[in-house]
């Protein structure tokens, strides 16, 4: 394929994903009908389907991206970090696939299946990062790293339900704070 | 009316808010029929809803039952001991009521007004806690009473959440001491 076809579809294809994230934030997963997604995304229905059969490779492909960049960050700035953007922008950010993900870790037992390698990678990306932060002395003594990772990922749990209940996230960013102190041990 | 009666019927009530509890515990508020709660509680429905006039008012009066349970436990011992509490067993405790008081917030205006007091004598409840605990110099230094609590409530969403969807409740434990020791700044 020529360079600019390659780079026009790459565009394209990010372009309709950036509208459908929104979508599905704004909307959750239901709610972001086919006329929903041609408005945010800019695109007729035609032109969308035409680079993903249906709404849920849609989301799957958002799922995967949206894992691929937690894991990133989890890398380099620990889950708190992941937690502080999803507060920073509620409405714009990772919410809706994260509650959709959610949904379907509950009720579908193939999606469960399917996704399990997925939550094993960033279940290992952020116990990996806990032991370099102990390593380099930044963790709290006496507390092992999945206790520490268990408790990141409960707060995660509750950061996801209290943004999806449409409460205020305004004082999120403290109680961050306090949870960063506390893995340090501070 | 005679001493004999009113124990009778106060008897009478509490094993049916009892059975109640169970049958929303474990089946949800929608999946707890008047088939379900008929086996649970050991009872008729025409017995059943002598006392209560309907499932509504079963589930009414199984909120503010838990409502002035939790009161109590924060008052004593503070919302980690409510945690616990639900950990040490999710099957019988009172989960299915407390997700069905967070399906109605988010989804019911009418019960967002009803339930406001409840929920602002809850706040003040683990403010109140918090303060005493802080006097008593128990508590870590440098944060604010109002961060902590959000930080507790925040922790108790994900505690119910994580619950909700099934997932183990056996390393929640050692989290929650890791909580207790934050908010003691150990």
């Amino acid at each position: 394929m020529p360079k600019v076809s390659a780079d026009h579809l790459q565009a394209r294809r990010r372009q309709i994903l950036d509208g459908a994230r929104l979508s599905f934030a704004r909307h959750g997963y239901e709610g972001a009908t086919v006329r929903v997604l041609e408005e945010e995304i800019g695109l007729s229905r035609g032109a969308i389907f035409h680079h993903f059969p249906d709404k849920d490779a849609l989301f799957l492909a958002l799922a995967v991206d949206d894992a691929e960049a937690m894991l990133e960050t989890v890398a380099q700035h620990g889950l708190v970090q992941v937690m502080r953007e999803m507060v920073a922008a509620p409405d714009a950010g990772r919410l809706g696939t994260q509650l959709e993900i959610a949904r379907r870790l509950r009720t579908d037992p193939e999606f469960r299946i399917a996704w399990a390698p997925k939550l094993a990678e960033l279940a290992d990306a952020v116990r990996a990062r806990l032991r370099r932060q102990r390593d380099a002395g930044l963790l709290r003594e006496g507390v092992d790293i999945d206790q520490l990772a268990n408790y990141l990922e409960l707060i995660m749990e509750g950061l996801i339900a209290h943004l999806a209940a449409g409460q205020p996230a305004d004082r999120l960013g403290g109680v961050l704070d306090l949870v960063e102190l506390s893995v340090r041990g501070q």
